[in-house]
């Protein structure tokens, strides 16, 4: 096997890509992540991770770098906001620069599409996506189907309903493509100019949306839909947002979950973020785990 | 006990709440501290702190940091002006994710009034106020009193003028609380439109104010007096600033303190700044000591 | 000897001032960092540099960041556009700050002409310049000079082409200064408005400096030109830009560098970039090795 190969093999690039079995090793090395939290077990000890972010985050960014910091890696924080991308500098250049000052793994985060795959043929250390366009999101399904493990047991036969924008969400792919293999049940709701055509799941009513096991909702963002029905964040409560009228509805083992950043009072009322049924915040606790599994993976 | 009550104990939010004996407590250990600048004691070795800095900050920042990382603690540095928060993400999101994601403690600045006792009731990790609006800025006048504790041995007693914006002062303030529980004599002097009729030490002259112990200058920020007599730099060096001239008058065994950052020629001549007498410089260094003790006692 | 006069051997302001032995020395030590990367020798454990970056940049301050990492230090990161030099604090202030806080080094970059001199002679920590106005930037020099030795064995009697924007180019200065200690022969390329008629070396045409061991292009910054006769990229391509039909021609022991960021198409092709002679890529990785010996030098 090449060495191209196996670096290949060490990044994670999206689920759609891995295995039902490669996926399940992931989960289960969390959980014993989680069960272990202060356990030292320096697997990346001088080892240095670059979290090379050309898209603004707070909750990704700070998850991986718990993660890295947890397995005892070195941490480098590349923010474009505050670095020479204003020089003009390429993506390419920035991470290929990080590549030749020694680093052992990049996680990545970026707007262009198509660019994350380009760049894996070309770096050779193990990239992680952290989030790639409209793409994928690997790291945001892996936490959130180990939230659903954890919650149900298995994730055969179970019912998840995503609702929002689905078109614009790398969240939405990422979840489909992971929860198709283990054989759950998968439907959109989503006004018609958030429809995503090419992906092979059915779109459902908000009322039909609301009977699963899981009820996931996504993040909107109202600007980039001008032209469409829905154009105030009222308008998007009032027809695909989780109001306290609804959740009223859902089943009482039913789990509300969102990948956060939220929008309150938009895709879901203010009073059910921290509701019983909600595992919005113990999604992201989740993320640490999950990361630190993929970063060590990436290091192995 | 609760363990919100331990917590709450670990947390430091104010001044106004300490007992006088838990600041020597403080000072004292600091004091510990500074004695032992190469001791390695990893107190917080595989602990996780996090700065959250809502309101920019350099000197405070830093300051934490190292404090931090000289008790063997794991940083996280989140900073309002390069992250999520532009997209809209309140400060309790930010706070509540850092908390899932297994942080040990976290040291707060932000502007809002009345939100940090608010978050400190819903968060459950220690919480350190790095200044809170208008309210209280505890650490720097922790340092404050260890700079001049250092200086004249004992606090009771000793005549301490606190000069120029009152009003809009936590560090004023939280000097104000502390120092009165010691015993000290606190004296104000401000510009009318500077004062806060709410606090409890009587107004002098500025000459009046130039014969104490410990003569405090505060920052001035003119472009929120827009109004008042005092409108331009040269006015407020006039009437407020404590001038060369105005140097030469004070007591010789007297000391010149400054929270920083300095606007100089404006507040403080230039030439002052590194005076013998002044103990601007000294108060930066005393910053992490006393920093070093708050945070092991949020650890604790 | 006093303590400042240590102080100022431990700091690196520029390489016109050291000796060619003290140049060959970091040469060789930085050649054993290199052949040793996974040693750990942790001569900065509990030591603290500071980076205090007062003009943005991405490659030098990671390449810091790693070699300060590499030798255990714990790392502190300013950066102007994200800190309080908007609240008007000067750079003197926060160099004086951090130093007040116990740190044990300092890496420096800035614009105002002079300054950096200035604060070597006020502050008490070995300060290292990582680009100083128009002035030096010793560590790209460095790192260029071990490139070319690594490459040719030895730096007497090679011939150096340093192609671009002479006038603003600290980097040019800085390998002037040092390569002709070695006996190197270094000539500029330029147009007339980027000319530095006070630096000793010789202007030669771009057809005779393609005529080297070493091309040297430098990053272009048009827009501080606005009235020269190259007032394009394409201009400045067609004039003095590396492209391939240029590169087609240089000897086959040549070697291309370039201190990036880089312009591609402007003054360097973008497929000559990783062309197989060119070394812009391995001198990013040498930077690492070379700032080492540098960070270790100011500690020791």
């Amino acid at each position: 096997m090449t060495t191209t190969t196996l670096v290949r093999q060490r990044s994670l690039l999206g689920l759609k890509e891995l295995s039902k079995e490669e996926i399940s090793s992931i989960l289960d090395r969390a959980a014993y992540w989680e069960a272990n939290p202060n356990k030292i077990e320096p697997v990346a000890q001088g080892k240095f991770v670059a979290n090379m972010f050309f898209e603004n985050s707070t909750r990704t960014r700070f998850s991986f770098e718990v993660a890295e910091k947890r397995l005892g890696a070195e941490v480098l924080n590349f923010s474009a906001a505050v670095s020479s991308v204003q020089k003009g500098e390429s993506i390419y250049d920035t991470v290929r620069t990080l590549e030749s000052m020694g680093i052992d793994a990049g996680v990545i985060r970026l707007k262009p599409i198509g660019l994350l795959a380009e760049l894996a043929k070309k770096i050779k250390v193990p990239l992680i996506n952290a989030g790639d366009g409209n793409n994928e999101h690997p790291t945001q399904a892996l936490l959130d189907l180990y939230t659903m493990r954890k919650q149900f047991g298995e994730l055969k036969g179970l019912n998840v309903s995503i609702v929002g924008d689905i078109m614009h969400s790398r969240v939405a792919r990422s979840n489909l493509y992971a929860l198709q293999k283990f054989g759950a049940n998968v439907r959109f709701c989503a006004p018609d100019n958030m429809k995503a055509a090419e992906l092979d799941a059915p779109y459902v009513s908000m009322e039909e949306a609301l009977r699963a096991d899981v009820i996931m909702m996504l993040r909107v963002q109202l600007e980039r839909h001008e032209s469409g029905m829905i154009n105030s964040a009222e308008a998007y409560r009032e027809h695909f947002g989780l109001t306290e009228e609804r959740a009223a509805t859902i089943a009482p083992h039913a789990i509300i979950m969102h990948p956060a950043p939220i929008n309150r009072d938009v895709e879901i009322d203010d009073s059910l973020v921290e509701h019983p049924q909600s595992r919005i915040f113990p999604q992201m606790s989740n993320g640490v785990p999950i990361r630190m599994t993929v970063i060590e993976r990436a290091l192995s």
